[in-house]
């Protein structure tokens, strides 16, 4: 499969690195190849290539950018590089202007993922992975044996079948659909309690489990 | 323990009853008593007051009242029945102009507990059980040997500590405490998530386990 990923912070990284491993042809797409130097002489086999290049590379697009720069880094990856394509949005509404922890520059009645598709209504939008911290994305077996959740929200049965094929790569056990893209709103949201908890149990290396 | 319970819905009930029942002197406080007659047939040990008359009762103070109601029902308990005292707040800023699921009517930067604490700055707030529904507070023990979390969130450093041992009593075993009473935003927040899982798993008698 070839997929371009956006964005080159950990969880873009993160992403990049495990697609390559499971034998993916994969692209990273960045404002700053360079800040990407060092990683790179570890990570050969990705390319390397603006938001536009790794768009037009992939066959599935990861917006793994910063939340409050997502839509101006998918607007220069171009819609005619996205349209048709799943994308899979891993990014979170943080907004730091208030201090820290951070709160959300959208949330409760709308999504940032709603927004991404409402703006690009020719992509597949699957919200997703943006429950957990970047390492626990790509390789959930490090918590519990993989014996958590991660969530999936998307208007399009398709894609987000496509995507759970994905996560059951990276070694996802348990993946919930919660309905169309208007869920995401909930798992934006929960970032507040994930904030909370990474403070409380002193680690990001955790994740929540559904007990009935 | 003298107990006063404000609110005398699911929630109210489920605190009011599971309080008599490990022997508290318990007071619920209602807008409306006739609607609790068939329910006070099976409670004869709890009394049924005013909101006031709940407040002036109680050593401690459950609010139950829905989120929408949740200030003016504690103006009319009175603010001189309920200074100095720890109130225990369970209520959810939930809004249903906006249709289902709910929204809510404050979030992100603010909270309910919140308000409440400014609101009657001599009371002792603690946000706590805001995250399960009615039958798993009172009893955690019915899903899971209690075997998942419950989150307590508040400024008074004694208050919590009087509160955890009540959640004991009740069974809950993980008591996570969150911090100041900022952190009711991450729990009140929570409930997006929460009413989108009950929809997915089918059964509102599920909690949360932090997996590390």
């Amino acid at each position: 499969m070839k997929a371009g990923v956006l964005g080159s912070g950990m969880v873009g990284q993160a992403i990049s690195a495990r697609l390559a491993e499971l034998g993916h042809d994969v692209m990273i797409g960045t404002r700053d190849p360079n800040k990407l130097n060092e990683w790179h002489s570890a990570h050969q086999d990705i390319k390397i290539g603006s938001f536009a290049g790794a768009a037009a590379h992939g066959e599935i697009i990861f917006n793994a950018t910063n939340g409050a720069g997502s839509l101006e880094a998918l607007r220069m990856a171009g819609e005619s590089n996205l349209n048709g394509k799943v994308l899979v949005d891993i990014s979170e509404p943080l907004d730091f202007s208030n201090g820290m922890p951070p709160s959300l520059f959208v949330s409760n009645t709308d999504s940032l993922g709603e927004q991404i598709q409402r703006a690009f209504p020719n992509v597949r939008v699957v919200k997703t992975l943006n429950t957990i911290t970047a390492n626990v994305m790509v390789y959930p077996q490090r918590i519990a044996n993989g014996d958590h959740q991660v969530f999936i929200s998307g208007n399009d049965a398709g894609a987000k079948a496509q995507v759970v094929d994905i996560l059951k790569s990276f070694g996802w056990l348990h993946i919930l659909d919660l309905g169309d893209l208007t869920t995401a709103r909930a798992t934006e949201m929960y970032i507040a309690i994930w904030l909370r908890l990474w403070g409380a149990v002193g680690t990001g290396m955790f994740n929540i489990k559904i007990m009935k």
